[in-house]
């Protein structure tokens, strides 16, 4: 699969076309949200390449790019977590992707075991600040998995 | 409002402590998803520095860092399309931030005059693909706003 590049667009067909021209930066990927289909939680942020966003695509299982581990990932290869692709959006200038899935498995998104990657939140008391649990349970056992 | 340095935090104090540990990359910037409080929508996708994130938390307002104008960024000051943050998360390895706000003013938090930057989908037939627009309104008429 093949997608326009950004730099045959004006500002207008980028912002308002039907041109699908993703803006890989300089090491070639794209920053992805990803949320789930029935509640809208935001799951996890990742990144795609070209080669990813095809395969997402052309599978409707969500596929990202390992900045860590530097190479493809299908996400819940190994853990059984996989996603499935409820609808992919763009933003305005086409430098970041939302993906909608519906979490399979045991609904575990994040590698900690929990349902998402956003489970403590900042507090801020006297001038400083620190993060708090947000209590989300683990769904599986890391150590078991990965 | 100063932070901890993540490198002083071992795995597990990063990803399972009450240290706020942001990661910035080397360009000093963390990725933000910000998504409105009622509905879990995700609205944009942007960046802070430092010095945004600590006016965000100290002002309660959301303040980012453009990456286009090379500037501190209070969202909504030209607009008058102010966030109100209502919670401030980080992600397992805390290279991302959630934040939660409640969008003020006409609810425009895309520069398009539309209430989140997503509003276009990718739709996929015979093996290409584009995007359709999903018919978000427009809330502002960007040209009389910018």
């Amino acid at each position: 699969m093949t997608f326009t590049a950004p730099d045959t667009l004006d500002h207008a067909a980028l912002e308002e076309g039907t041109a699908f021209a993703p803006r890989f930066d300089a090491a070639g990927l794209i920053t992805v949200v990803t949320t789930e289909a029935d509640t809208n939680a935001v799951l996890m942020v990742a990144h795609m390449n070209a080669e990813a966003l095809s395969l997402t695509l052309e599978t409707g299982i969500a596929h990202y790019w390992s900045r860590s581990r530097g190479k493809l990932w299908k996400k819940g290869e190994t853990s059984g977590e996989l996603q499935q692709v409820v609808e992919l959006r763009t933003d305005c200038d086409q430098d970041v992707l939302l993906l909608t899935v519906e979490q399979t498995g045991r609904g575990a998104a994040c590698h900690t075991g929990r349902k998402t990657c956003f489970y403590r939140r900042a507090v801020v008391a006297d001038g400083s600040v620190t993060l708090e649990d947000t209590g989300l349970p683990r769904l599986l056992d890391p150590a078991s998995v990965y």
